[in-house]
């Protein structure tokens, strides 16, 4: 089955330890639709200027992510800049320009309306609700969010939240959204609200999701060296849905292998800079590191 | 066969957002034994002063713990006190004294220099290698250390590092120990000290075992609440050397479930205040914790 993605296209300027680059294509819905156009066909709403490199659409539709949801309007590409502190645990975000981002108003082309999975990507709870409105009926939405919305729209975010089947949030939004600083808490708090399944992602030490009354507990793959954490959440989201949408289903065990391959796809984001790494991943080396998931666990 | 723990004899004064427990039995030595208990004999070898209470003697010998290695000095034994914040996250240490814990030089029983698994408890480097030294030739060490020694023995720990089979930390200790930030590197440098397996505890993160290239996640059990975490990573030790001492033998797959033990016995602890868990677990509930510890990673 397919899925549809809403969120950011961007140009990314990041620097990190071990280099610097400018204007890398990059945003929250390009590192989902990468990651997951490795498990099913993908369809991309976003926003761009009419400065958007010709050879980005290019490198997207090499994996056959379709853009007939992607506007081009006037004006210059939602751009970010931030830097990475030594240990790479902090981030300084530079500046962010949301130019045609600002107001990005999504439209679901009529042929995707019908589409089985749905991510909505960190945008304001009220268009990810357009999006939710404009569908027919989706099998599986997962949904995003940040603290800039859990402060200033929780009314909306609660009815969003209220509306989808997941949600995948680090743990620092987790606990600004329960009020609880226990995760296994949070989780629960959230489920109230009326979201069955939480991802909460916690970095290094990798993803907790609680389904029903059911936990589940992923590590992150042990790696040395992080080249530029840059989109590993939205990687780790677009391997989880990529992977629903590739099975056709999202029952409590599918749920379980759909975190281990955003945590795989995640894992892999990071070695390289920016987007790159998902550009020239193949089946068997995913595939390989979802193994090398399980012996990480197995006793 | 049989654990040999070396470490302190407290009477902790604890408080946390549950409630108050006054001059409760602790000491990281005690924490270690009762977890191990359920799993193998266990000897103890640590001081009290003349005040400590019957009734405490009475509860390590119900579970079968050998005390022929616990001197009696006159004065006071070692007390804590500690006090918990709202969340849990920070401890406060209200007093520490130490009492005759300061001149604690310990001495092996003769009939107990043949142990086979030996755990050496947060006590200075040197006398660490005091009882490695009185050992002959044991199957198995552990040791455990703190951020003071890294300060100010850091000579003497590093000889007995490269002296022992495993080295059980936490998180902090392990980034101040071996300078990097990167825990999964963090471990690597310390094995090239000369420690083969490295364990790293991250509280509710769960522990990070690297035993020579081979890496090991076991989640933390997701629990709401925590009632005290006084002892939490003692008693991992403790369930941790006890599986192994059960099992006689040490190997990487053995370890695995050694570090799963322990985290069954860590989960159970900080249920309820100070030791008391520890006193009335049965095999069936360890069992079935164990079992779930599987379940909660399983995909």
């Amino acid at each position: 089955m397919s899925l549809l993605v809403v969120g950011s296209v961007a140009l990314d300027t990041v620097e990190t330890p071990f280099g610097k680059r400018d204007e890398m294509l990059g945003g929250s819905a390009v590192y989902c639709a990468l990651a997951a156009s490795h498990f099913a066909d993908v369809k991309l709403v976003g926003v761009v200027g009419n400065d958007f490199p010709y050879d980005a659409i290019v490198l997207l539709q090499e994996r056959n992510i379709d853009l007939s949801g992607l506007e081009t309007k006037p004006g210059k590409t939602f751009r970010w800049s931030g830097v990475y502190s030594d240990d790479m645990n902090e981030r300084k975000t530079l500046y962010t320009a949301l130019n045609v981002f600002e107001e990005f108003d999504p439209t679901i082309p009529d042929d995707a309306r019908d589409t089985e999975y749905v991510f909505l990507g960190n945008i304001s709870p009220a268009l990810q609700r357009n999006v939710l409105e404009q569908m027919s009926g989706p099998q599986f939405v997962a949904m995003d969010t940040m603290n800039f919305w859990i402060d200033s729209a929780k009314t909306d975010l609660l009815d969003v939240l209220s509306k989808v089947h997941a949600v995948i949030i680090n743990d620092s939004e987790a606990r600004q959204l329960s009020g609880s600083t226990n995760l296994v808490k949070a989780a629960r708090i959230i489920q109230q609200i009326g979201c069955p399944t939480v991802l909460i992602k916690k970095g290094e030490h990798g993803c907790f999701q609680r389904c029903g009354e059911e936990c589940f507990v992923a590590p992150a793959y042990p790696l040395e060296a992080v080249l530029d954490p840059t989109g590993a959440g939205d990687t780790f989201a677009g391997g989880f849905m990529g992977h629903l949408a590739r099975a056709g289903r999202s029952d409590p065990w599918t749920l379980r292998e759909a975190v281990v391959s955003g945590s795989v796809m995640a894992s892999f984001v990071v070695e390289r800079f920016g987007v790159d790494n998902l550009l020239q991943l193949t089946d068997a080396a995913i595939q390989q590191r979802y193994d090398e998931f399980r012996a990480l666990v197995s006793f």
